[in-house]
């Protein structure tokens, strides 16, 4: 039977609301995640929530459901409560939505297998949350393997990210690394290293791309370190037909790793 | 010689501040701008603010300089101020930026010469302002003519949706115009209507483009309107490979809008 809760004063609503907060994530080794398609998409990927906030009134939605159950089933807690708690929780005004902890998942660089994915995507001191979600949910669009972070980074498991990665949090491999870690790794296997820079002559449709390819894209501001540039093997630059200089970090992203797909769907790719 | 402001009580300050809401901005026909490159980018697209404020320690910086001189030349205004004030005109951490109120530029959909550029970006109903932003910059770097905003819209002139435009709102034309009225002005002229959406099966790499072309993306978490569906020439998708069914909005347009441009690279679109 679920439990139910009604008083914002509960120390469990306490505590799942302060994991809006990084200190209090990284304490915890959970995050949120809210909202019906989000949750659903995470258990079509296999991961249940931990703990399940729902609306009463919303106990009867069939996705609700079956989350419920399968939460329970899995020895999680399924918490009824009311549309005003969950606000405070989500922050969001619908008061329909659903709410999951879950436990933070981060894959170890050594324990990621290549060889199960012929695109990598690898970003560098990524500082906004929503381009990093964006970046996820354009690295499941494009059957990629998942989303190596370098050095500084936004954090993938923040409120914003995981609402933009639009459940791609799920399915994607994420992993954090430091550039010397990362590029070592790397060189230990197959592997072309493809970055977008403004430090070329080299249109981002010339090359023939090599699975696995993996594509380096920059801060958002700075762009890539010039020695991150040089370990590339492939630099390469979008055509830029007006005023501004580069796009934005997610939409370079995504328009260089729907070429590299598009490459692969012709069969150029594994050449 | 700028005028200087080191009260937070003086109302020029408040009137400012109050750009950063939606209803001030209609009010006023005003919007803010922050942030030196954007400032320069709309400098060179021949835009210069109405008002430019500017920390007392900056005034020296070339850039600031520049922009101070042209400003003033213009007739506007060169406020010098303090780190606090700027900060909470801008609501960000940095004392050295500068911020720059602009009169808003919306063109009317009839006086767009669909003639003046091969690609167009129709947006139906976004609601997020870091989208729109952001489909502006990429419009930009296709050499789109702009950006047409159909039904009820975030506010391209948000504070959000500027930043996001990293200067792109300087140098496409943006309209706003109600369906109807957007699909008779669209049929009294040339131009192909392409429609990204789920409920196709034509890839969107198989059609041959032909400029104008005007992609139209839909709401991020409804698509387009089935009626509008069915106005458009061309239905395409992106192929999906992973668990989730759509890309996000700004990422899509920028996939679809660098087809478009390849194609017109090649010299297909023209056909």
């Amino acid at each position: 039977m679920p439990r139910e809760i009604t008083a914002y004063s509960n120390p469990l609503i306490k505590r799942v609301r302060s994991l809006r907060d990084k200190r209090h994530r990284r304490a915890e080794g959970l995050f949120l995640a809210e909202g019906l398609r989000i949750l659903a998409e995470a258990e079509e990927a296999g991961t249940l929530p931990l703990m399940l906030f729902h609306a009463r009134d919303s106990a009867d939605h069939p996705i609700v459901r079956r989350l419920s159950a399968a939460t329970e089933a899995a020895g999680g807690d399924v918490i009824q409560t009311v549309p005003d708690i969950l606000h405070k929780l989500s922050g969001k005004e619908n008061p329909q939505t659903v709410i999951g902890v879950y436990a933070e998942r981060l894959t170890p660089l050594e324990s990621i297998d290549r060889a199960t994915a012929p695109i990598w995507i690898v970003a560098q001191s990524l500082r906004d949350p929503g381009n990093l979600g964006t970046i996820l949910r354009t690295g499941d669009a494009v059957g990629a393997g998942g989303l190596i972070l370098l050095d500084e980074s936004a954090d993938p498991f923040s409120v914003e990210a995981v609402r933009a990665s639009m459940g791609a949090l799920f399915t994607q491999a994420i992993a954090h690394a430091a550039w010397p870690d990362f590029i070592a790794w790397l060189r230990a296997g197959p592997g072309q290293l493809v970055g977008t820079s403004l430090n070329t002559d080299t249109d981002y449709q010339a090359p023939a791309y090599r699975a696995p390819v993996f594509i380096l894209v920059g801060n958002e501001s700075h762009g890539l370190p010039p020695a991150y540039e040089a370990a590339c093997d492939l630099l390469v630059k979008m055509p830029m037909r007006g005023k501004a200089d580069s796009l934005n970090a997610a939409a370079a992203t995504a328009v260089m790793a729907y070429e590299v797909l598009n490459q692969q769907r012709r069969g150029a790719a594994t050449i």
